[in-house]
């Protein structure tokens, strides 16, 4: 049988459809969805949640002339389907291939880039202003989380909406989770009206009650009207929205697409600002994402009919944290661990079963998480916050201004740091060392392998100064075995071979690469000094000295961008010394790293051990 | 007549003052404050705004046992001449003097140090689920403006204040206006309970009616009592809050002592979070203020009597910026310009008054001014954000993820660049080269003088890629006279002197410097090539090469953090050349720099002219 998929071609086909076509439609994409992201992996239970809701809005609008912005970007596979890539599926979130988030040089549809969350609502008003300046008329709809809500930069923006009543329509997907279970005050008030009995009893009374008041003459009548209004916007939902300005429509069950696309029509011809409050179910229609959309959210290739996940049961660099936190917490009662709406990707489940009262998950909000840490920090609890690298840049002025200048002994455990692989640019980690080391009172580590994080973490809780721990995606490389460092002090590095006249000073998971690319040396006959810079602030200043004394060339590997991380630190210390020596900084150059696997990023940006070896090859 | 506040040594004795006492005290303080802040100058309105506040605070709770934490931080002189600072005011703000901003070292009363906006709510939200875990028993207490509200780390943080329950009190400190006059949809929201005539007749009429409601039997009765529930709903303010899970009490009069302390007993007994809503006048009791809030926000020194301002009339780089953005404005029409709350003080007030529909203040939002001014641009227009380069900190993240990523020509002013003085630590603009020059696809400038910024404006409108533009605070030396450069090529340097071997390489504010330390070296007989690094991403590497090619020593001068900064784009360049030569990096290096004026401040680290002179004689 044909589908109306494999003829589409023209995203307004979708205008032409009935409702009937329309359901259909969205069974087959849903299908095509498992079907595809089973075997690359991807972003399923989000997708798979708002196949109606993107059908609708194409339905309504009109995207040779309307804009839609998708927030956090990973909920856009169902636009990407309907705007003419569909057969590009195969190679999602591969190098060269489909990019998992919108990207304007992918399509003319793909009209603004998003990765981060609570972007959308700012994009969308931008534009709109825009429009109004420029005397246009197209329709700009932001299309937003629940989760994504929690993000202050997202009440920002619903604050100005509000206030000058710039028309455009903000579509919150309420999923009542983001990527895990959302929390805070925003999802409770939301859920308050859509799932309290009280709330659905309140309401029935209160109309009947109304309809029984006996009337009693004309200013009575007058008073009870004026009764009805304010009881009427006690049960309206959505009263925080409009106290600010900003037209309150639903909730609508977000898989109805007739619904759905009355509501919207409704919407654009509103005038000033509307708020479309959509519930739709996460993982929608694929019974083990509905039943785990958390583990569903973003997954690796998996077996459609059973859902098993492939591989994956390697540890992780998280998975050393998460045990060790729990371990250390245990001794000490002052350890608590903070999250930004994702305890299961930073590793923190454990300890979040193990110490409920001590584990804060705040919501998507990286700002608030560490200056409520410096808080905490300053009434002598030891906050960890467990962040990926990319995410962190959020909090970049808080870590300036709350921890760093008070000096608060503030762990951050930054997980994801280097390549992350196939989020590609928004999501890679590899700005952190350059946003964090040039912070006075900063110190910064990163450990060669989970062995290393482990003792690190072990370390740093001991210490009453602002600690950040740097360490990537994924596991220990299984062709190199170190021992790890047990007892750190401040600023020194660790040599784990010595030989030669070149010293290979890396960094974390480079330290692994620079291991094999000594053996790779050693098989030519080449000795080679590998030094763990197991500290990238403060940099080990006596033994650079050292080296340069000795008359060593170094070479600084990092999987980060050269400036201002490890490579300019000492560059810049070399520089102070009487002695000179030869200086080569391996890293990322100016520029964002693109989607693709972390192993063929790493060999693409020659960061692994054969990159390197060729680098290397040149100074001999 | 001898006044209260000169024996006053005990914080704990406004606890035995009757209301009466306490209002003569209040007296006695505000005079205190126009007295000596006319001499000083520092942050007077917002000071005057929150002495009964301040009073009545130290009335209910034990500051040895209780924390508050003051949003902001410049609203804490009441507080500190409460807790035995009285005596430094003459030294205010100065260097080695007091503080303009709570600092932990000066008084164990200062709990939290604050100088950006909208962090006290997560700071107290730490400090308070720090004591539930350590079984102490004290309370927490946030004073917030109304204006760092709209930041969006408050709403933040009042999300997971209201979703946890977390017993802490927040005084909502409602004058209106932070620096300029609020805007914004909670700013709105607010005001709508406060002023709104509507609001407060249908409160009257709906409780008259109530009573007129005849009644009908039990179950009658019942649901009117549900009724009158609901009503109450929409007739107390604050549902925003207790929606979120926050008990709401308010609006009161902030210069009420009586009615305050009262009001503060009360939430000191409720369980959970409560929110206190306190209405107050900025500038209160000393009429100039209360008239121009906004110009006696923060002032230099004044005349008491007649509150004029002493000097100042200089042009200021604000002021040309203001002045040529306002001129290309009328040429250009799809320039528009964002400001974060800060229409005065970037100059931009000119602007907004010409072109007021092509003016945006979007609130403390610095967040979604950038990513705002991201969705203009992507639309075509030319979208300008005036900041102060510490507060386009909390933006770092935007800048890569919305701006940058998408290399969106967005033009970021970046005002007070460098040292701004006595702000101290928490305002210095030292990071800004630093945070935004590892950035891919970021043009960063910085002009030698206040026509120079113009011509750099008139270049960066005309360019289709994002580009920051950074100067000083202050205006050009008079002991300096340049012409300015009038094209610009993207990462082409301007050699204004050339002579000996010895080449500075100095940026923004430090040209006019190199120039002086040139003239001294003249003097002596010594000469050296001047270069204006206008752009310091990209560098001028064509240049660079050339210097080291003739064996030139580069020394580079910036008003920055070293690290990171302009100084480390050089010295990485060169390190990458075959020839080498001497490289010196003069600029701030890894500390906060304190309070203290500009001058002071650039001499004390060696970044005046006679400081730079000194580093260079021992070059020769």
């Amino acid at each position: 049988m044909s589908r109306i998929l494999d003829d589409f071609n023209d995203i307004n086909a979708v205008k032409k459809m009935s409702i009937e076509e329309l359901n259909i439609f969205a069974l087959e994409i849903r299908n095509f969805l498992i079907e595809k992201v089973s075997k690359t992996g991807g972003h399923l239970a989000s997708n798979l949640g708002i196949v109606e809701l993107t059908l609708s809005l194409y339905n309504v609008f009109d995207l040779d002339r309307d804009k839609i912005i998708w927030d956090v970007g990973h909920q856009s596979y169902v636009h990407k389907i309907l705007t003419g890539r569909k057969d590009k599926f195969d190679s999602l979130r591969n190098f060269d291939g489909l990019s998992g988030f919108p990207k304007r040089e992918e399509s003319k549809y793909d009209i603004f880039e998003s990765g981060h969350s609570s972007t959308s609502i700012s994009a969308g008003l931008g534009m709109a202003r825009a429009r109004d300046l420029q005397g246009k008329d197209y329709d700009v709809i932001s299309v937003i989380g629940d989760g994504a809500l929690t993000g202050g930069m997202a009440m920002e923006a619903l604050n100005d909406v509000g206030f000058r009543k710039t028309k455009m329509i903000i579509v919150l997907n309420d999923n009542q989770m983001s990527i895990s279970k959302n929390v805070g005050g925003i999802s409770k008030y939301l859920s308050g009206f859509r799932i309290d009995p009280t709330y659905n009893r309140l309401k029935k009374e209160i109309n009947s009650t109304l309809r029984k008041i006996p009337s009693v003459g004309n200013g009575m009548a007058k008073s009870i009207h004026k009764i009805k209004d304010g009881i009427k916007q006690v049960v309206v939902p959505g009263m925080l929205f409009e106290h600010m300005g900003i037209k309150y429509l639903g909730p609508i069950d977000g898989h109805d697409i007739k619904e759905v696309s009355k509501v919207l029509k409704l919407a654009k011809n509103i005038e000033g600002p509307v708020i479309i409050h959509v519930i739709t179910k996460k993982g929608k229609g694929y019974k083990f994402a509905e039943n785990q959309p958390g583990k569903y959210h973003g997954v690796g290739p998996f077996n459609p009919l059973t859902g098993e996940l492939c591989g994956g049961s390697k540890e992780s660099y998280s998975d050393g944290f998460g045990e060790q936190i729990a371990r250390l917490a245990k001794e000490n009662k002052n350890i608590v661990a903070i999250t930004a709406a994702m305890p299961e990707g930073t590793g923190l489940e454990k300890f979040s079963k193990q110490f409920p009262t001590r584990f804060f998950d705040v919501g998507i909000a990286e700002q608030h998480a560490v200056t409520m840490a410096a808080g905490m920090a300053s009434q002598g609890l030891k906050p960890i916050f467990a962040v990926y690298s990319t995410f962190l840049q959020r909090a970049y002025d808080q870590i300036v201004h709350d921890v760093c200048i008070q000096k608060l002994p503030v762990i951050f455990a930054i997980d994801r740091a280097g390549i992350v692989g196939q989020d590609g640019e928004t999501h890679q980690g590899i700005f952190d060392l350059s946003y964090l080391s040039h912070i006075p009172n900063m110190t910064i580590m990163a450990p060669k392998c989970i062995s290393e994080l482990k003792s690190m973490l072990t370390f740093a809780v001991k210490q009453d100064y602002p600690i950040a721990i740097r360490y990537p995606r994924g596991g220990d490389n299984p062709n190199v075995s170190m021992s790890s460092i047990q007892n750190f002090k401040r600023g020194k590095w660790e040599i784990l071979f010595q030989g030669g006249k070149i010293a290979l000073v890396a960094t974390g998971k480079m330290v692994q690469n620079a291991v094999l690319v000594r053996e790779k040396l050693k098989d030519m006959g080449v000795e080679v000094t590998v030094i763990n810079a197991c500290f990238i602030k403060p940099i080990d200043e006596a033994l650079i000295s050292e080296l340069v004394h000795k008359k060593y060339s170094i070479v600084t590997i990092e999987d980060n961008i050269v400036h201002g991380g490890l490579g300019s630190l000492v560059l810049e210390y070399v520089n102070t010394l009487e002695e000179k020596t030869k200086v080569i900084n391996l890293g990322f150059k100016d520029e964002f790293i693109p989607h693709g696997t972390v192993d063929i990023l790493y060999k693409l940006y020659k960061l692994d051990a054969s990159g390197i070896f060729q680098s290397i090859l040149k100074l001999i």
